[in-house]
């Protein structure tokens, strides 16, 4: 156990604030809960008492005063996080926050310029860098295990759309849902996408398309060095949250299965079954949640890099705003034009 | 079985000509192998010998001349499809026709023409619409077992590039290994193209490049009822042949794993492992060969239609060119274009 | 191909004497087959027409008289097995006798004795050896692979049970069930079984209790050289035809799955699943039942021995009488106590 | 959450100590770790402040005297269980035990006649019924899934054995490792086992032989209900953690597999691969330890049975002693003759 513990305010106690909330509280010696604090109050005060976290503060900015706390997490609604990464940094906190950045480019290099100016560690929320099963892809590919990657297919599809007065705030498909699969499509193979060509449409739900958006994605991604990847997005699988990925190389392939809740296998006389996988991105991802902050707390006290950048926060942004502008215009879409 | 017999005639002895001249022989009572020919005659008489072939013909010609013979399998080169299928039809033999016809358009179209006008049966052999896999996953579209069909991801990797001789002469990877999967994916689906966008490029042997073709091809697919689908090719999959398809649909998906020879997981204290699955297509479809023949025979000897048309033929040629239009222009191209 | 044939004479056209003419006719082309016959002769003469087969011997007695004749099949009812065996003998042919010889230990030795003094060839019908599954277990045992074996498990379980009235002249479930699998343990194993024990119940139908049988049994092993092994049995598995093995050793395991029509795995709403299993034997075996045939006709032509001996033929009976008397008796029995 | 917490003190700071430590400290809100103490009172130490344990006691004696504590957690060395479930229970705390109790039949019962005199709550450490793969097999007897259970299949084997200074305390094989068996064997099929056969020996290290013990067993269970299972347990699988359960019943059947740190397949030009599964009982059963404390925390806080009773903690020692003894005998042995 290291001698010097991070106190960690946190900021925001909706679903994934609690989540954070849980980790630093019980499952992180070396970090400490000081503060919380929610436009909801009374959220923030039930995640206090659960975890025992000694003060629910008046508001972010009350957190970001308080000398005692090295450390914000940022989790509360997109719209915020880039305001509250300047004023955090400016107030030399080291920050954790919440994916996306912002859906404004403009607003995520304002956010970058004053991290870089105040030199405070940023992470950013990309949980599923951290799952055993991408963990252990990018192990392959890292390694050379498969050799040279030649192609990648991204499988993330969700068990049902969220309600339709989110998806008109969500910023669109591509920057709520395949976000994680850009950051997961660079993190894997390691290099930077070219190009990138987008087929989609409205198949699962016509409310969707009145809102603007699309419920079913096709990405095709050209990286820098060669490897062409896709992504399959849907926002709705019935069997459950389906997240695989697989890796052609030149010396051998790596493919992920889904997660489930047990291994049991039944037969009966009309079929060979299993339970549903895993559900919820909460049951899948439980563990890369504690696992990348514990990546922070020790970049944090170890003054080392966090293993998720500002720059990774940004670039994802750009591949969305690329996808989208590639189905708009039915071509394929450089990044350099975004 | 039937109280008649079809008799049948072979044009060409290489190894797929041996393939149905053996399920004629040993597994078709209804059919009966009445002649062979090949331009090396040696190829033919082994293969007559050993199928109990009584009669090793001095050509095409000669076999089309037979009264005897109701039927012809053209196994020979590809470049003599096209003007076979003329000149049997015209013979009023059936005829069943190795893929592709041609890769001219124009000889194709001529060729069906031939067929359309003397009114005998054309049957082309796209075998894996046969395999118990493909087969399968049909089904469950057709049935409605998996809901509206929405994403479909077909992956068609061999285990080791042709010789770059072959490849010079071979049409191109989209005419001579994605053609294939073009047949599958309008298979599989029930509906027609519309717009083919390709990404490809040469990552498994600089030589293929060299003789102007593709090694890894990744081919997105626009049906016209919405569908989006993925072709994922490459010449070089060390593990072996890896032939799957999965489908997302609105009630469920259904995906394909490869066929191994035997089902043994040995656990080391290293490894789970397995052997390689089937290395080979003729091992992977061995049965799908036999099933095309029987379904042919039984077409021609109930006058029935065949399963697999002249038009059948002729689109995956028409998707083989797009799909090759796409990857030059770096654009979608639809398939009226062609 | 080799210069000489083995001509063959089939002495049963029942279900297993049908595939054996068909493998005969269609899959070796190094035999020939000359004659079949049966009791049911309207079944023979089916045969012999869909087989090619140009006669239909009046009985056993005229085969074994043809001095045409090599090799004969038995593939009659078993308790006309030990007769024949020793007839063909005599006559000098060579013998592929199905499974089991006998249920009296006496019989076959008689049977054995003539085979010896006349110096024909004997194989046993244990077609399972020759199953890739099974061949590929043997194979990682014999090669050490998985190291010295410890615990060996075999299952084995029917679909449905057979009619009662077959039950009651089967010999019971040891000498017409778990025969296969005593077999198959010495195979595996490569040593002898010392004592046996025995659990067992009627738990599938009350009418085979009745019938004086068992329908579900558990057996251990004991072999010689310390290794423990385990056969479970059931007359019922509702879900198809269960056929695996399990093997601990020092150096690791191997356990095989189940064959199954197809790879397909399906996911709904409800569950993931995939198709029933292989439902019978004869789909399950079918390539083992030809190859057990081709070993046969190999070790005749080439004068080798056989793989499955006439001893082969005794122990499994031996140690299915020791079985039932563990059970009769509840005490782990020796098999030289039988 | 409940209004009032459960105050918990732990006996034993060992491995299994600090994992329920941890459990109570970190996971159950419901629960608060008040003392904790061990012979080795630096170990005690350790816990403690991981845990943030207000308290190190000098000996069990003090934490049975403190008023504040409700509960306390055995999970001291064997030999010691028995006698402080009596002190326990004479102090009025509820009791979670960890297993066996004692190996020896009168100190058990001694125990549980001082739980039943003094009415506290008693719950042993079963933990692997709380196993979700267990639990769901479990479920499908209960609820009928399978019908009727026929026969069951427990593997249950450990990476390696030991130390031989252990196994020579470890009270032998069947009352170490196998106990553990014996229990999920009742609980899978919720029935008594009548009967017990073994055969077994020393295969893996002849110094466990040495030391009077055996390292590689299999056992089988006859159960009162009639059906019939096996239990194989080996001290030495070199692939690591093997722990799976089979059961057929008259409506299907149900088998687990095992867990693996993560779901990837690795396909290379010699095998298609997986990583070991989870080599470690703390790995493996990580969840199942919380779920049990869980189970007896609520409990006691509501009054209720606990999930896994003192009996449930005898049983399975007279069928070690039976294992043992049928071994010796060489001979199945009723558990009544124990």
């Amino acid at each position: 156990m290291p001698d010097k513990k991070l106190h960690v305010g946190i900021i925001g106690a909706g679903r994934i604030g609690k989540v954070h909330a849980e980790t630093i509280a019980f499952r992180l010696p070396e970090a400490v809960p000081v503060a919380i604090t929610d436009l909801n109050r009374e959220a923030a005060e039930a995640v206090a008492a659960r975890c025992g976290i000694p003060q629910v503060a008046e508001s972010s900015g009350a957190i970001l005063a308080d000398p005692k706390i090295g450390a914000v997490l940022i989790c509360s609604s997109t719209g915020t996080h880039a305001d509250l990464v300047v004023e955090a940094a400016r107030a030399g906190k080291h920050i954790f926050c919440e994916k996306p950045i912002d859906h404004s480019l403009a607003k995520i290099d304002r956010a970058l310029a004053a991290v870089k100016e105040t030199g405070v560690k940023l992470q950013i929320g990309f949980n599923r860098r951290f799952d055993p099963n991408f963990a252990r892809v990018r192990k392959a590919v890292e390694s050379g295990e498969i050799g040279a990657p030649h192609l990648m297919h991204i499988v993330s599809r969700d068990p049902a759309p969220p309600p339709v007065s989110y998806v008109k705030v969500s910023g669109g498909i591509f920057l709520d849902m395949t976000i994680h699969d850009f950051d997961m499509a660079r993190f894997l193979i390691g290099d930077e996408v070219e190009e990138i060509y987008t087929a989609a449409g409205v198949m699962v739900d016509p409310e969707i398309g009145k809102a603007g958006d699309l419920d079913t994605a096709l990405v095709v991604l050209q990286f820098k060095n060669g490897v062409i990847g896709t992504i399959d997005n849907s926002r709705k699988a019935v069997y459950g949250y389906d997240q695989r990925v697989e890796i052609l190389g030149s010396q051998g392939s790596i493919a992920t299965a889904n997660c489930y809740p047990n291994q049991a296998q039944i037969s009966t006389a009309t079929e060979v079954r299993r339970d549903l996988p895993l559900n919820f991105f909460m049951d899948r991802y439980t563990e890369s949640f504690a696992s990348e902050l514990r990546a922070f707390v020790a970049a944090v006290l170890e003054d080392k890099p966090t293993p998720v950048t500002g720059i990774d926060g940004r670039i994802p942004v750009v591949m969305g705003l690329a996808a989208r502008k590639s189905y708009d215009e039915r071509r394929p879409v450089r990044l350099d034009e975004v």
